[in-house]
């Protein structure tokens, strides 16, 4: 790779590493060159010394950075964790199930950035259409973070009714903006209002406590969500001097599980524990009765049971599992940038029907797509054919 | 260390090894000397080249061989696994759920060798009491391997009826007769006819049928013995020229993760995977009608969730949790005898009583002892304290 055509020296001062650091980090494959329409980028595939996983630095004149979206930690109890984290007040906001997207204007160009620092064509696409950008135009030194929701999405498939558009279940909400450079973020108030005033979507704060009594709101607010089927919540400094915590419902921890054991043998070792605990503290948190305990059990035994005997009924009568999602495509050229972007990101896809459909903004394209998980598909053939456990 | 004064070439010759595979198995510390009571050996602690893990090599003129007891794999779904596995009859045997342990006499002394090749004085001690041990004098080059099982034992401490003593429930029950140093089995008509010889408690087959309907039987013995609420069988070859293969019942499945989530941060991780998939292979192979199957996802939520709160519960009392079992020794220094071993294990134990009782054989120490999970108290604390899940 070819790492000399471009100011090292000026790379290492903005993100605050060596010249040594920025050769080792080359050397180790975090950092590595990339590109999206010839525009040339290096990105960090891992968390390197302070800087966050998923930073790029766009291969302009000016060398200018997007730093990656810290990761949110999570409180497994409410209390005392909020009280402890926070200062004095917290802002709490709905947490979105959605793929989180950092939107930036590089050059008078717009990408929408994935949480691992992947320029998505299909995401750039669909923010430039559902959302006015002249915010960047103003701000050039923010980017807007934010949750892509809703069901026709190649990430996180999940329905929004919010974000309903007739032929497409699809939306974005901005929960943070960010100098792309620091990564320093508006207060929330300050956030809210630059939303307003430039008709962006954002997540609105569902209240403002005391960080003294915030366990005590956040669980009913917890248990109103959790009744809605809705994730949980982000919770928030005023001033963002703290960094944000998230905690989910009951209700998350079991939709997490049941898509993690429809697929169990690829995904189910890395989703399932941590899912068990966060239901243990709340059960011991919420000083759930025997019956409530008996009834949280049987969601979480059926969570995992189910999914997971329902696909090998299937792979058993001969199908090959795949999870589905269908996305809308303006053209079959946005269609086939897709896909070369799905290679590049090694998913294993196929293509399993692709319609016209007549909309009021004219002729779309529809492609229903299956993400193929080999090792689940193969390996429960395997055992049923008398494979032994090892 | 060194290992320059014993014959490596004959070790090496008897293991089928080179002298190069030794060195390397030696610096790799898959290969340790070890001691008990001044007989020193050699100890694989890992699978190496065809030896099995557990292996011991004692260092007298002989250089006798205790090879290490073979893995038994598992059967997912018992059709096809066992007509595809075995050659013509199968045996069927119960699986007790106690702890391996072969026994052998080496230069006129007994010793006990666990699982991973220790020598065991607790278990040495019992096995010479409880057994006429005179097949060994008869047979040197034979090992007795059997499941040692009972609450009083300090591996895997499960009360069994018919080893009831009294003031002490253990008890020692031979499933397999090898040759020491080549690991080869008597077919199970011989074992069982020695065993009734020299009149040692040995496992009964439960049934002997034809491989074809062979999973209709098991089946079958698999409902009653989860009704027993018992473990499982082991599936053998008559004349033991083909690996045996266990299966498991849903009640043992469940109690492995009543076990392990009590201690959830040091055991949960490990164990509640493979358990799960094999409630869901045994779900689908049986055939379940969705109240089945909703009862089974009931039993594996609650084994999983129940233990993990009253655990929380617990460690936010304020009690330090730990795995506590009652061993019985017949003097003082048995029982410091035993406790040098439990450090040597680097087990983290605490006594929690110990007591004078009178049985009809003598005056004995009856010891409560704690097993002590630090990872799973500490972690506990640390979340009710405010700590951030990362």
């Amino acid at each position: 790779m070819q790492v000399s055509t471009y100011d090292l020296d000026k790379i290492a001062e903005k993100l605050n590493l060596s010249i040594k650091d920025l050769d080792k980090a080359f050397k180790k494959k975090i950092l590595r060159e990339d590109e999206y329409k010839e525009q040339k980028h290096l990105l960090f595939k891992k968390e390197f010394k302070g800087v966050e996983k998923g930073t790029v630095i766009f291969l302009n004149d000016n060398l200018d950075v997007v730093r990656g979206y810290p990761k949110t930690y999570r409180a497994i109890t409410l209390y005392p964790t909020i009280k402890k984290h926070f200062i004095d007040k917290v802002v709490v906001e709905e947490k979105l199930n959605g793929y989180n997207i950092r939107i930036v204007k590089i050059d008078g160009e717009v990408y929408a950035l994935t949480r691992s620092g992947y320029i998505c064509p299909f995401t750039t696409k669909k923010v430039k259409k559902f959302l006015n950008l002249e915010i960047l135009d103003d701000y050039n030194e923010y980017m807007l973070c934010g949750e892509m929701i809703g069901l026709n999405n190649p990430y996180t498939p999940y329905y929004y009714k919010e974000v309903d558009r007739g032929y497409e279940n699809l939306g974005f909400y901005i929960f943070d903006i960010k100098e792309r450079e620091t990564n320093k973020s508006l207060p929330v108030k300050e956030r809210i209002k630059l939303c307003e005033k430039y008709n962006l979507p954002h997540v609105k704060p569902l209240a403002i406590v005391d960080k003294d009594e915030a366990h005590i709101h956040v669980r009913k607010i917890i248990e109103e969500l959790n009744k809605e089927g809705r994730e949980g919540v982000v919770l928030k400094d005023p001033d963002m001097a703290i960094s944000p915590i998230k905690y989910t419902t009951h209700y998350t921890q079991c939709e997490d599980l049941k898509s993690a054991f429809t697929f169990f043998f690829d995904l189910g070792i890395d989703f399932i524990f941590s899912r068990i605990v966060r239901e243990g503290f709340m059960s011991y948190e919420f000083k759930e009765t025997l019956e409530e305990r008996k009834k949280r059990a049987k969601d979480l035994g059926e969570a995992i049971l189910s999914p997971m005997v329902e696909t090998i009924n299937k792979v058993a009568n001969g199908e090959r599992v795949s999870e589905d999602f269908e996305l809308i495509f303006d053209s079959e050229e946005d269609f086939d940038e897709f896909l070369d972007f799905m290679r590049k990101m090694k998913m294993v896809i196929t293509i399993k029907n692709v319609e016209e459909i007549n909309t009021d903004e004219g002729v779309k394209i529809k492609a229903l797509i299956g993400k193929i998980y080999n090792k689940t598909n193969d390996k429960i053939i395997s055992y049923l054919n008398g494979t032994l456990w090892e």
